[in-house]
């Protein structure tokens, strides 16, 4: 963390004045220039080319050219969207495709790569693991009758960071799965996925990694990691919309070799032949399985460009000075107030959100929202989650964001708010 | 069928005048009048309620409102569209969610059912269910050890009516559960849902439904059959949108018994909670898995309105003239150029399509596409399909589609396309 970072508004601005991404700002609906976002790792915000988008294919394609548009590029999304993802995960031609939701497609991949070794029993995730990615593999132990062992590796230091000799020390010859978040959803620490998939390999295992926190935040390698498997969804830092579908990888040289749990129409060798027998289509294809979601998925698809035009190097760049900054900020204006980092301080392992907690992190998230026009998120316990997506986010708005949290303390606005949990954030 | 019939513009000019739902028609976009669309059974029109619907969806809730948009209404979507789904196919409170697509919902649906009575081991279908159903009962009985065997009743006319006699024959004390297509997607046939459902429950087999063909082309009634299970698809008569999100429902006695075999974190107890092991939600809601597709979900909600208006029981009085009246038209029309009705004759027993066959129905498909402005659609190996959605087809565009088909043959414009299948239609 530089020494040289100023609790300033004006060394924000500097900041922003030689932020060669700052124009991507434009390419961005911002209505409310007063309301700091700090939620963009949950909900990308709305990239003007989708509202354009949204409306021609409501319009048009479905309109006017009704069922010609499956003709017209449709039919073809899942590969196309997914080859556009591909560019920012680091994958080679014919490995991802756009589908369904993550929780099902990591269904889809924990049940072909269990299927793989059946002898091998063990699988191996961590406690700091996104809970759906947890509650899929406890169903997939269910219905493959409870033959499986689920290992959670834990951390040393209050869930910022895995334990990871202990991650090495469970993976044995037995392991068939190791399955985790490449960013954890609350400290936002960011594995190396190198190092931990050679680290699987060594024994034999599989590795699936959830880029559902990762993607779009950071640069991904997947080919040069020689990753196995990989997951992702696409409304956070792809800022796809709500709910847009998710995305699954297959490395080229496993496609053949794995089958997917739910044999679908769409990942049928001839869906137009009609057979009445199932047989799988080459590729990552096979993991198709109904009608995806058109009007989400190619909304999503015109999201993504402002990304992709910005490339993921000169986010990451971005990225790392905004979380270094916000955790300057943390501990030069927030730390007299009870604040602590509850992420990593070494921006190489870190993605691109800080969680900073505090023992009334749930009511402070509340003041934020309903007095300061803040928008975080709150994770249990005690996490105050701040997330700077790098494509719209500017540096005064960290430092304003901050600020107003100082206010929050400063003015003990929180606590006139009752000690209870959030029902939805 | 009327005696009263005519094969002319005049006849079908008489019976719009007579139409109670004419007025529905301005409900919907009609870019292009000299299109007849007889497509509706595979993707319905585009509501004009749904543009607006989906604009608000895009600027105004993920682009202004951002996150706290899933507290102003999305996370309890899937229950809300579910519930007007619900008035649709006769089932009380509590029973139908909106999620995923048909398939994955088919695939929850059967492992759920197979596994209360692992000891049953027949699993009942017909030849003339959609493929994708077939395939996904096909996965299933893979996934479990192949200890299940699936039965495929035929028809003894050539795939328009199942063997009623050899279904009956076929549940027996082995099986486990019977699955069918309500309405058949290529000759329309309706299965009578409160037979069958009685005759599987004789035996002690359960029952579920596929209500994609039917669901807004007839009145269904799910609790009056005493249905156990179901799933559908909105985007057809329901004209939800191209891959808008599928439904399910589960008898209200079931909820309980049954387990998703896919644990979702929005099939969770206390989703947030977060907490590390997975408990069930109480009721359907435990069939959900992960974040549904918003922008589809939502415009579909919007498109359900004239459906919902218009209700069920005059939509199926005038689509029962309609497909009466194309049955006529095919018999005093299309006979001499060698067509053959490929549906039932008897309307009670007919969904909102017909299928007439002709060995060229290839090719004559081809020419009404491309010279005729008309959009059927073809099925293998002889079908012209023909879709009739009562909510916004005037029986001119009927006589209409029928006098166009009767040109192609007259004029013979069939005959300058190649023999051979579409690759998407």
């Amino acid at each position: 963390m530089s020494k040289d970072f100023q609790p300033t508004p004006e060394f924000a601005l500097e900041l922003d004045a030689q932020d060669k991404l700052a124009s991507f700002r434009e390419a961005f609906v911002v209505t409310d220039p007063d309301l700091i976002y700090l939620d963009g790792n949950s909900l990308g915000r709305l990239p003007k080319a989708a509202i354009a988008r949204a409306k021609q294919i409501v319009e048009e394609e479905w309109g006017r050219d009704l069922i010609r548009s499956w003709n017209k590029g449709w039919w073809e999304s899942p590969a196309r969207v997914g080859e556009k993802i591909a560019k920012l995960v680091g994958a080679a031609t014919g490995q991802v495709i756009v589908s369904d939701t993550t929780s099902i497609n990591l269904f889809k991949l924990v049940m072909a790569a269990l299927a793989l070794h059946p002898e091998k029993k063990r699988i191996i995730t961590d406690t700091m693991n996104f809970p759906s990615d947890l509650y899929i593999l406890q169903g997939c132990v269910q219905l493959l009758g409870n033959r499986h062992e689920i290992i959670r590796i834990d951390s040393n230091d209050e869930g910022v960071t895995p334990d990871l000799a202990a991650l090495e020390k469970a993976i044995n010859e037995d392991t068939a799965l190791v399955t985790l978040s490449h960013v954890l959803f609350k400290s936002g620490y960011l594995y190396d996925m190198k190092q931990i998939t050679e680290m699987a390999h060594r024994k034999g295992a599989l590795v699936i990694w959830d880029l559902s926190h990762s993607v779009g935040a950071v640069p991904i390698a997947l080919d040069d990691c020689n990753a196995d498997l990989a997951i992702g969804c696409t409304y956070k830092y792809l800022n796809g919309g709500p709910g847009a579908p998710a995305f699954l990888y297959v490395k080229k040289s496993m496609q053949e070799k794995l089958s997917s749990p739910i044999w679908g129409w769409w990942g049928q060798d001839q869906p137009f032949a009609f057979g009445l027998d199932y047989s799988p289509a080459p590729g990552a294809t096979r993991f198709l399985i109904g009608s995806q979601p058109i009007i989400g998925s190619l909304t999503m698809e015109a999201a993504l460009e402002p990304l992709l035009d910005a490339g993921m190097d000169s986010l990451r760049a971005k990225s790392i000075l905004m979380t270094d900054y916000a955790a300057f900020l943390t501990e030069n204006l927030l730390a007299p107030f009870g604040f602590s980092l509850g992420s990593p301080r070494d921006s190489a392992r870190r993605g691109s959100h800080i969680s900073i907690r505090h023992p009334e992190g749930y009511r402070i998230n509340r003041a934020l929202i309903e007095e300061m026009n803040v928008i975080p998120d709150f994770r249990e316990p005690d996490n105050l989650r701040l997330g700077f997506a790098p494509l719209y986010l500017s540096f005064r708005e960290v430092w304003e964001g901050f600020d107003r949290i100082r206010r929050v303390m400063e003015e003990k606005r929180y606590e006139k708010y009752p000690k209870q949990r959030l029902t939805v954030t």
